[in-house]
């Protein structure tokens, strides 16, 4: 058969699952990352695919030989690059079985379990995170996995435009006039919606930080919002993101919305790190004016245990989504559809097909609970802190901007030119990578160098930031001058 | 902690293993179809998400008790709709390592591995297919895992809006005068990917079938690209479709994209479900002419055995997406990037984060080889062909189209009007589909209705053909006239 049967998958997926326990237990003992030289992966492979079937054990010795040793370990306790994306053990449960059931949820009909899980679960989320009623299935909105923040912000992208253009945008496509606001600090991704939704870079406007911040000025947007209109130009959508990421700023979502409902403009909240933080009541001021919003993304792939991919998007009008992007072919044609007592999730995003991912969110739910998941966000909040009271007090490092949850974006302080720190940061984030021990990213601030160190992993613990202390500090110059 | 350590991974998810195993071990027991009231599932879960960790081996309980008597049995080997999404137990055990390593391949450098095997497979596979060395990332092109045909899609006409605009498109966006060539038989996902990129149901132009055909016309499309182009309009993108979704209608690739030629026109080949076949040298032909294409995409997660979602897609440009799609901030600017030496997906895609999904698909290709593949496609096709043998031998039944490979499209005949035929078809539908022991599909064409009948399972046998056939001949009503 072109397939294991089952007792032979049950053989093989124990020995699998032993790899996986193993792999993990050892991943502290590997570097963060590997160094790896261009296109030797690639050159242990044929240029030919095997004619013959091989023996599914002897992959993972090949895996072991040619993965293992080339990659980046995201679920290292030393990652504190980037975003984390946590793959957690207890999602690969729930990946387990929603690989075993292997449904296709791109309509109600072709699996309503799919389908409605994904419901439930985005419903009790809501109110996990204080969204309000309005963003539940049950209350008039509801909630979505997408793939990414990127898909969550192209479709909010795409359902404003069908909304500001009175319905006309699906027959006659955008007119060019259409304006997306947004900050230096809102993620590229909504560049990218911009430009892949037609619109250019001249349809981006990048709203002004209100003074002493890297958040948007509501007055500055408001302006901008009367004169573009004053022009003849079309206020589509504005972005307020909750947690950049560059530096973890908040935009002020209540004044942002006010100034966007003016001009009829959409709201989008980006908080795909950050929102998932208001589990917990002392972050629920995160979202303080969601309410106003129109959709609210935030990513339970990135620091709430769920492995890529599982962002979650919530729109407070349910047929807003399927008003942009239903086509229903004959192929697709049921008459459960029809009768518009269940939703197809098809018409709520881009692609077409889609997998079980709700179910990989459910083990996460079920085996944290909302308590495990608040201790998680909590530790690693935790950690942030102290690593910045230790930054604020040491001579040759500053912190680049206030921490935010767990961010932590920090300077080198040399005592001489804004170039020597600049400098003396890249080589402190070369020399604290090379070490093996531990993994930092990077990004700038008003053209200056800024290293930044953003916990999240499930397994990095006090010890980790003690380590990453050691690290860091042995390796910063002494400042010449004070 | 707040995840689960190796060890109760360990012994969790041998539990979790058996449960699949038990499960696919018992899916021919149950109907293909459950009867599902819309809600139901929903109502199951409370309101809010629990506080206290639960246990996450009764999680399978839950499943059990919620999921499992609520779906569509996609796996079932009755599963006879739409086109396969063969969820193989051999992707799984990939998948399984891959939720294992829980990389982010968005960059070469944040999972070199992740970034080559793909690069790898894809190279092995462009080979296997026959599309050519410069399909290869070796060869100067490439291939990408999209998570969908749709993604495909829509990326091939952004990478055309890119070129025919000289460039201009990613800065001043869409001119309204773009045109994408498709025919009536395409799927929906083109029409998708033109309205998402801005273009309004304007921007599709559907070219006529060949006389006597349901395939795309080469004269027609020329006449229509030449008389465009004398209106201003801009040829964009012409997609042909190697096995139509209704009737597995294969465009004649060579031709369309001589005529494309003539306008500058991005050729897409589209090959959703059909392309893997390619694989066997007997049904190579599919592929003939595909070197003048810009694009070529089939799916793995369709009929080659990969779970969802692992759309493959080949560029004969490996610079086209990116010159389309990149955008870099600076938290993500990388030397190995700026190098050139390196290819970074997430300028080959919209979003930017992305799984290890190339695991699943080398599990597929060791576990099974090419000569494993080659026996599962072989083995549907032969299913088809004796079916429509039956079909056409059978007093009440007629073939709607000619079968392509594991594709039959059928009609009642009652010897009275078309609508009395439609009728009768309709009803032998919903009765076959009512024994749960069977599941298929339907299309349109001509306005006719059409039962669709597509092989595709690996568990699919000889048997279930006969069990399909008495079902249906049993229910089938006899012509009162012929």
């Amino acid at each position: 058969m072109p397939d294991l049967d089952p007792e032979q998958f049950r053989l093989l997926a124990h020995r699998y699952v032993d790899w996986v326990a193993d792999h993990r237990a050892g991943l502290e003992s590997r570097p963060v990352r590997d160094d790896v030289v261009p296109g030797s992966v690639r050159d242990r492979f044929p240029a030919e695919a095997a004619e013959e079937p091989q023996d599914l054990g002897a992959l993972l010795d090949r895996v072991d030989e040619i993965v293992v040793p080339a990659d980046t370990r995201w679920q290292h306790p030393g990652f504190h690059a980037f975003f984390p994306a946590n793959a957690s053990l207890t999602s690969l449960l729930g990946e387990i079985v929603a690989g075993g059931l292997g449904p296709q949820g791109m309509l109600w009909s072709t699996s309503p379990a799919c389908t409605e899980v994904e419901q439930a679960l985005t419903d009790q989320l809501a109110r996990g995170l204080g969204l309000g009623e309005a963003f539940t299935h049950i209350g008039g909105g509801g909630g979505v996995i997408q793939d990414s923040a990127s898909s969550a912000a192209l479709v909010a992208v795409l359902a404003a435009l069908h909304r500001t253009s009175g319905g006309r945008w699906r027959e006659t496509g955008v007119t060019g006039a259409e304006r997306v606001y947004v900050t230096a600090e809102t993620h590229s991704s909504l560049a990218k919606a911009v430009r892949v939704a037609g619109l250019g870079e001249r349809g981006l406007r990048t709203v002004p930080f209100a003074p002493g911040t890297r958040t948007m000025d509501p007055l500055a947007l408001a302006a901008m919002l009367a004169a573009d209109a004053e022009r003849g130009l079309v206020p589509t959508l504005v972005c307020a993101t909750v947690g950049t990421t560059g530096t973890g700023a908040v935009d002020p979502v209540r004044a942002v919305a006010a100034a966007a409902a003016r001009h009829g403009a959409w709201v989008h909240v980006d908080a795909a790190w950050a929102g998932v933080a208001a589990l917990c009541p002392e972050f629920r001021h995160l979202v303080d004016g969601v309410e106003l919003a129109d959709s609210f993304c935030t990513d339970a792939h990135k620091w709430l245990l769920t492995a890529f991919d599982a962002s979650l998007l919530w729109v407070r009008d349910a047929a807003a989504l399927p008003a942009a992007l239903s086509l229903t072919p004959a192929y697709l044609r049921d008459s459960a559809s029809d009768s518009g007592a269940v939703v197809d999730y098809r018409d709520w995003q881009v692609p077409l097909g889609r997998r079980f991912r709700a179910m990989k969110l459910w083990s996460v739910l079920h085996g944290q609970g909302l308590e495990g998941l608040r201790a998680h966000l909590r530790g690693h909040v935790i950690l942030a802190g102290e690593l910045a009271r230790r930054v604020r007090d040491h001579p040759g490092l500053e912190l680049a901007a206030e921490p935010s949850l767990s961010l932590v974006c920090l300077r080198v302080r040399t005592g001489g030119t804004d170039a020597d720190d600049d400098a003396a940061g890249r080589a402190l984030l070369a020399a604290v990578n090379a070490t093996g021990r531990t993994f930092l990213s990077h990004t700038e601030i008003d053209g200056r160098f800024v290293i930044r160190v953003a916990f999240g992993s499930p397994t990095t613990s006090d010890q980790h930031l003690e380590e990453l202390w050691t690290i860091l500090t042995n390796s910063v110059p002494i400042p010449t001058l004070r």
